[in-house]
């Protein structure tokens, strides 16, 4: 039940606001809007104009997040809170956060237009931090609401020698009030982000959304093989201790790992190789592994065969290796229920229902402990996410409002649930 | 066999005059000898004084060799030619090249000393480039004398913009008279040169020399995998196009063809890996390789095979590869007679008679088309060189002496054999 050209009305006037406010760029000719700059505050300016005409109370918040609520047929009840960011990478695409954003908004317009009123508030947030260009911090705006922003951070400094509590002055934030913008549990149903997969499973599948079940935790490790650096012509091979020889060999058993399970992955993205010349074997070897997978137990049973695996090819091989874990972030599960209600929307647009779960980060995990996280994933073109080349289409733009919009009327207030409060990282 | 610590005073001698001769350097505290330069004029000053002292007819040709002739017994006979390199990599070690100019010059003081002299003359040449560390060109010393001196060189520039021809007359010498010092193949019986090994063979066998059989040829290539980078968190491992995981695969193939044969080298010295970031799919790899082997043909049956390994595995993992060949040696062959001759005189010296290929290159490359060439390999710690901690012992020394003095007094002038001329690289 594809929606036919004349249908597309929802989708074609998302795809050219998300046309029309990648203008907000710091960089002439490319999108580049980091956290409290310049054209942050254009962007938040344009979008809380759109807020107010869309029957809103709005406001910039103490760290620079754009909140608009949509008021409940009952004024002050809890909210239902949409969104996701309006900050970008450097040279970035029109969609990554921004699509979350302005989707939601799109929604309550729809539904001002049409004098529709819940029995909870819609309140829809663009977090201004998530990608974490500027400053050496993440998350900060999704944090301060979900009442886990780390205040020590704003003393961090950008490039220019900015701290973070400078920046937000000049933006028009009073950084002493960050802590009375965090919500309480009961204030907040369920929050609920909806953005491009930025991974190639959906267009791989051939649809256009997915019901997202969990972000993927992660482990980042840094591995060193030392052998002995010598001449590549006069040691015979069997004399030899070569570091990327065992490297390579490492790098296979990753991903001989990361391919033997579901829903796991495991990536070996940069090496080091010294000293690097043509003709000397290689005595040293740096490489790093990513291993991301929506159960945390999983991902440390890989992390641990890995572990093992790179000690026995070590050993064979006469090299010795080290493994340092660089980073750990637990995963962050969607609740089982809002799983199952997008599902439910994505199934009533005629569409099959794809669960997936996701590989990047996002503003929702900062309220996985709070309340309810829920998100909707979008096809986008190749997969390809932070580059210009990032894509969607109008029939996936219009196909994404509907499913947000059923989801959103079918929401079940009576419903709440515990916060999942992931699996603690040992 | 081996000799009592009271009959080392050949070993110690030689031991203790490279030790001084290291002292001629152009860096403080290391040793840096580059062709050409004040500590080279020094090295050299100093060399040809040591040579007249031992009866020897000395002149710094117009390339910037020291040639010394201890003269036959019939005067204008012609010579065995010994000798090897007295210019150095940066921060080297105090054997390579120095050892082979030193142990011959030590073998003439002996037998003026003595009084003995030969049907044949002996000529012991100190070469002044053979590193090629300070113009882009090598061998010029070795292939000067040789003939195959290319004089368009002349005009190539060090990293201060002096040319070779600059040079070559600040040294004192007069590079329209190069054309003059090529000999005849007459006048030169044979071209022996004793040098460490560079490599850890003798060492791992217990063997203080060794008679070479060949010097390696080489294939140089540079090979390109092309994947799709893209998100270490959102591409499922199936739906990957890894360069480096591809890489790695070719990398180990590379190896496993080194090993399947005797006497060939098969080494990947270089990596770079693109983006390089620790949650991106690597998008594009290259690599370098080196292949060496003591036969023309197994080196290229070798590169052949490892050609088409790396397309399969390109192919099976759904990446793109291109390898290009970018510097290709033919192999030079030690002359049987003189790899029995050396052989000889190890045995006679008490010792097993190893033959090993080198895996290095050696001024004796540049004889091979003119002469019968031979090396004697002499032991070194590890194999290390390039390095300042290039090591050797006086015990070893005192062999190398023993065997090069024997070599001398038993080298049959009467038995010249035609150059071998190596197999053409097609």
């Amino acid at each position: 039940m594809r929606p036919t050209v004349n249908d597309l009305t929802l989708g074609q006037r998302l795809y050219e606001r998300l046309e029309a406010f990648a203008r907000h760029s710091e960089d002439e000719g490319k999108l580049t809007r980091t956290f409290l700059s310049g054209a942050h505050k254009a962007a938040a300016d344009e979008l809380a104009g759109w807020m107010r005409a869309a029957g809103m109370k709005v406001e910039t918040d103490a760290i620079g997040n754009v909140v608009g609520r949509y008021e409940a047929t009952t004024s002050g009840a809890p909210c239902l809170m949409l969104g996701s960011h309006i900050d970008t990478v450097r040279d970035a695409g029109k969609y990554d956060g921004n699509m979350g954003v302005l989707a939601a908004l799109a929604c309550v317009e729809a539904f001002h237009q049409a004098g529709d009123r819940f029995p909870f508030a819609i309140e829809v947030v663009a977090f201004g931090d998530e990608e974490g260009v500027r400053f050496p911090v993440t998350l900060s705006g999704s944090r301060a609401i979900a009442g886990s922003f780390d205040t020590t951070t704003l003393s961090l400094r950008d490039k220019d020698g900015i701290s973070l509590r400078e920046a937000l002055v000049a933006f028009g934030c009073d950084p002493a009030r960050i802590g009375q913008i965090a919500r309480k549990r009961e204030q907040i149903l369920a929050f609920v982000e909806l953005h491009i997969e930025q991974g190639p499973v959906l267009e791989d599948e051939g649809l256009a959304v997915g019901a997202v079940t969990a972000i993927n935790g992660a482990s980042r490790l840094s591995v060193e093989v030392k052998g002995v650096a010598n001449h590549a012509g006069t040691v015979p091979m069997h004399l030899r201790r070569d570091a990327l020889a065992a490297a390579a060999e490492m790098m296979l058993a990753v991903e001989a790992r990361g391919r033997a399970e579901a829903e796991l992955v495991a990536t070996v993205g940069r090496v080091d190789v010294m000293p690097g010349a043509i003709n000397v074997i290689p005595g040293l070897v740096r490489f790093t592994m990513d291993v991301r997978s929506p159960s945390d137990a999983a991902r440390r049973r890989a992390v641990a065969d890995i572990d093992r695996r790179i000690a026995e090819i070590a050993q064979a091989r006469g090299v010795e290796s080290a493994i340092t874990l660089t980073h750990e972030a637990a995963a962050c599960r969607c609740a089982p229920e809002l799983v199952e209600a997008i599902g439910g929307a994505i199934a009533r647009a005629g569409l099959a229902v794809k669960r997936l779960p996701s590989g990047a980060g996002h503003d929702a995990m900062a309220f996985s402990r709070l309340c309810p996280v829920g998100m909707i994933f979008v096809r986008c073109e190749k997969g390809i996410s932070h580059n210009p080349a990032e894509a969607i289409t109008i029939e996936d733009a219009d196909i994404s409002m509907r499913v947000l919009m059923d989801f959103i009327k079918n929401f079940d207030a009576e419903k709440p649930s515990p916060p999942f409060r992931g699996e603690r990282v040992g």
